[in-house]
């Protein structure tokens, strides 16, 4: 009897720590199986950024280049032919760039937002609004709904406040 | 007797499917635990290939914008400091390629290859070997050690096969 009632104790046990340690094991994979999709879920969502920051530091790169473009063009030429095969450059660098999600900011007779105009500096307006933008100094830049690069400004001011850029 | 025997086999049955259970679910983990640290790893790699993918688009697309402002340059101009204007832009566009690792593809006097160059004509040469870039008609481009661009180019040809172009 002492044998037989050892004996069922001890398969008892066993049977117990096994279904305890099965359990623990399932519940172990379980999680593990939750990581994992979630892993998998933000990699995918990091994927699409790092190839959106690929865009990005491209474009933000040749921004430069479009500047030096558009300055050029702003002192005009007397050589027509020339100045126009420019003009077709320059209107397809910005037809690009628009399809990559890149679009120039409004700035001049906007109100000041520091969201994406950076001041540069003031001057004294009469016309306009304390606040208004007057000019624009260089090109801002979004991408999508992001800020590629501010707009640098010169904003109008009340007389006695201002101080003239450059 | 009969009893315990059944119930000695019972204890012993669970304990072996238990046991077998077990095993196999810890085998599962391994397997799954494994699938994920792959995973992690490949995904890792194309976060990095991602940025690159993202670069090149951007890169690849902005290519026209610059055929035409080599083309209007090629042209030439009387009115020379709008020209010098434009060549200063020219020179800060290639820079800024060269920094993002986009570089030009030696096409003319070299032999055709076609990992590199697109023939898109034959014209008859005297003076260069058959087989050898004659002219390139559009600049081709490379991005770190991968193709962005091919360039697109006139292969010289022995006169009774020539086709020219365009």
């Amino acid at each position: 009897m002492e044998t037989e009632g050892s004996g069922d104790r001890l398969a008892g046990d066993d049977v117990e720590e096994l279904r305890g340690s099965l359990g623990e094991q399932q519940h172990r994979y379980l999680r593990l199986l939750a990581d994992f999709e979630n892993v998998r879920r933000r990699m995918a969502r990091e994927h699409e950024s790092a190839r959106h920051e690929g865009r990005r530091d491209a474009l933000l790169a040749l921004l430069p280049a479009l500047d030096t473009l558009e300055r050029a063009l702003a002192a005009g030429s007397a050589d027509t032919p020339f100045y126009e095969g420019v003009v077709a450059t320059h209107r397809l660098f910005l037809d690009t760039l628009r399809e990559l999600g890149v679009e120039p900011i409004q700035s001049e007779g906007q109100s000041f937002d520091p969201n994406q105009h950076e001041a540069v500096a003031t001057e004294p307006a009469d016309d306009v609004e304390p606040g208004t933008v007057a000019r624009e100094v260089r090109r801002g830049w979004r991408f999508g709904r992001e800020l590629l690069r501010p707009a640098q400004v010169v904003v109008a001011a009340r007389p006695e406040v201002a101080e003239p850029w450059p």
